[in-house]
Parts: C-alpha cells; structure tokens; sequence
C-alpha cells in the first residue's frame, strides 16, 4: 500500500547545487536522497519524487528541512531513516521519518519558515565552521541593524529583496520575526515568515550589515521597500552563512 | 634584532599530515606557517624555523598551539598577525603573536598539554562537525567508562598506549585529570597531563570506548598498564576527533 512519508532533513549544503535544480540533479540534495531511496527499495530511477518545502540556494544549509515523499513499502519508517543514513553521504542526515495523511504537502502546507544567517566578526578566522559563516572583516552596529530590522517585520512588497528578476508571481510576503542577536564573535539574523523569496534572506542581511557599517540609514530601508526596485537593496549575502532552521505546519 | 615571538594558534588538521612532519612540509601546519612567514618577512625559503609544543598526529585539530619563532623584523606582532591570518589558508589561524624572552622555548618550557577527544553518539549524523568527530555506532556506559578512566590518571608508564613501538626514551608520563562528559549527543573526553606519547590519546580513548562497549571490564585497565605491552591496549580512535585544546607554561 502507498503510503506518504514526511521527512525531516538535515544538512551541509556546501557541495551541493541547492536542495533542488533542473538539471544535473545528483547535485542536489533532493536527486541525492531520491537515488538513494531508489536504490533502498528496489523501485526504478527516476520513480520516486520528493518533495521539499521550499528550495535552498546552492551552498545553503539546513537544520530541518521537511520533505514528504509516497512509497509502497513494508519496510518500517525507522528502518528506512536507519538505511538512508547508512546510504547517503555524510553531509545528508535524515533526521525523522513517519508516516502522515495522504493529503500531507510539505510545500503547499508549510505555514512558515525560520532562516538563520550567522557572521563571524571576531578579531581571528573560523577555522572549525568556516563553511558555515560569512566572515565579516568589520565590527557592525547591532542597534542600527535591529532599527533598520523593524522596517522589515510585518506584511509587505519584497520586491527588492528578491533575486529572480523575472519573478512574476507575488512579491508580497509576512515576516513574522527579525531577531539579530551577537553572542561572543556570533552574530545571527533570525528571520521568520510566512515564506521566502528567492535570495530573500541573503539579502536582507546584506542590506542590513550595509546598515551596521554605516553606508546607509535604517530609515533608508522603509525607502528601500517602496522602491520595489532590486538594485536599492544591499548586497547578497553568501550562501554559506545560510540555514534553513525549521519549517512550521 | 632579532626577538622572540610566540604564538597561538589553532587549525583544522583535516587536510594536514600533522603539525611538523619530515617530508613534504608544504603539507603540515608548522611548514604552512613557517614559508607564509618567510613570504611575508621576505626572508630566503627555509630560513625560519617555527618551533610546535608538540607535534599532532596528521588530521589532528589543535584549539590552542603554542609555537615559537625567533624574528628579525620591524613589524608590530598584531601586524604580523593580521598579515599572517590574511595570507595562510582558512584552515589556520593565528589566534595571539607576542614577544617573548629569548629563552622561552615552546616544547621545552611546556609544563602540560590539554586534548579533548570529541565523539558523536546521537542516532543520527554530526553533519556538521562531522570532520571533529568520532561518529559511535553504540552507546558506551559512560560510568564503566569513568571507572576505567581513574586508573589512568597518576604517573605511569604508559609504554601500553604509545603508538610508536621503536619508542627508546621513557614512557612514564603523568596525567593529571581525565574527564568523561556527555552532554546531548555528544560525549567528551579531557586529558590533561605533562607530555603525552604518540598516539597515546588515541589509544586512551580507543581502550575506554572498549570498556564502555563491554569488550573490557574497567579493571581490566590496570593490567594493561602493568603489561606495558601495545597489543594489550585497545584500538588507536580516529585522529579527526582530537584536538590539541590548550599547552600550559
């Protein structure tokens, strides 16, 4: 009997060309762990389609991806989690499995998402998660992100803030919560929302560290927003810094 | 004039073949460090001459090396050191340079060394840190563990846990604390002690796991010492767990 199957995933998203893409999908994490699903139950190439919540940026990470994917297995949902790990490489766990509705949609059901981008801005170099930060070579002002930060939460047209510029679905979007916080030589952005343009939170961060170093005012990014315009926002930030947190039902 | 200058440093031996090592220097962290300092210096290739606390095994980490180099230059240590960390390769940071006496002298001086031993024991995989990890298949009973443990610490010949057998000089070492930790998922093991033997960490670590595995009884431990015999001690743990965490002066 088919069964749907909702997967919690994580991983590094270094070597990989994002969670999904067109083409060369043993690149990505999604062709990567429907291959191995594949080969696990016998079904052909090719057979089996995962779906993800959302699509990550080449190089982005995950804590908690969530995925569901219809098999027609005996196997136990703890067996398969058990052997997909043995099978997939190292920088892909699957961290839950079980079983849920048929009707179950990790895309189309997801509420909301929380990202966070963290920065190095210590006075030596990240040796140990240096693949998992953007090394800052100057001291940003948190208060001046967290004003700037303020503009951004709640509902509005984040057309500038996304990097597909043939988007033509809508650019409006929630956010729910921007949290900047420094810890030690750390400092995280924590953004949640309803959902997330492509680019989006990479982005915002590098408008908003545009901000922390004083090349624009926090008021600048209320004009930023009504602009609608890509090109008044900050820099993207790089993808390795960037981690899909968790995904809300 | 010439001074003397220490450092600290830390580095991800993943791609290393260990501290200092004979052949191929370019492939050690001391040879990395001492031709980007003679680049930086301008001084003639294998001029300078850097000296480690210690050596570490190849694909060993280290949090904290103390090393020491004499040099004749004008610059200011911090300048040395933000040159330093700009010019060598992202897995090596140069955390503090300073002037010392003439006569401090990095091995010899050292009092004790700190190793921690990190393993990951969770059900799924240490994606992240998965290269400063030892990944357990099972869980080890972390009091048999603990019991085992107390029979090391104190002045012992450890000739049992030394991975060189061509080894003449003594194998009586101290160690002063040895502390089993588990917190979540992950279980630590700190070593503290005067000097320690090849591998000897390793080797500690690999016989404890074993006790903890219930393939040895932690009594079993004493023995071990007393038959100063290598094959009586249990496996060498894999290097990209240990990490040089601190030398003392």
């Amino acid at each position: 009997m088919i069964k749907n199957y909702r997967l919690i995933i994580s991983y590094d998203g270094t070597n990989y060309s994002g969670w999904a893409g067109q083409k060369n999908t043993d690149k990505t994490v999604q062709g990567k762990i429907e291959k191995t699903l594949e080969r696990l139950l016998g079904v052909g190439q090719g057979e089996l389609s995962l779906t993800g919540a959302g699509r990550t940026d080449s190089g982005v990470h995950a804590n908690a991806m969530t995925a569901n994917v219809h098999l027609d297995t005996e196997m136990s949902p703890e067996d398969i989690r058990k052997k997909l790990n043995r099978y997939l490489p190292e920088d892909i766990c699957i961290k839950e499995i079980d079983i849920v509705s048929d009707r179950f949609h990790s895309r189309y059901n997801a509420k909301g998402k929380t990202y966070v981008y963290t920065c190095y801005a210590g006075d030596g170099k990240p040796v140990f998660d240096r693949k998992y930060v953007y090394a800052l070579d100057r001291q940003p002002d948190i208060e001046a992100m967290r004003r700037a930060a303020a503009y951004l939460v709640g509902t509005h047209d984040f057309m500038c803030f996304c990097g597909n510029s043939k988007m033509k679905k809508s650019t409006v979007r929630t956010i729910n919560g921007l949290d900047i916080d420094r810890r030690g030589d750390y400092i995280t952005f924590t953004v949640s929302g309803d959902g997330f343009l492509q680019n989006m939170v990479r982005i915002i961060v590098g408008t908003l560290l545009e901000t922390g170093f004083g090349l624009r005012s926090a008021e600048n990014i209320a004009e930023v927003l009504d602009a609608r315009d890509r090109s008044k926002a900050g820099f993207t930030a790089p993808a390795q810094g960037l981690r899909l947190e968790k995904v809300y039902y």
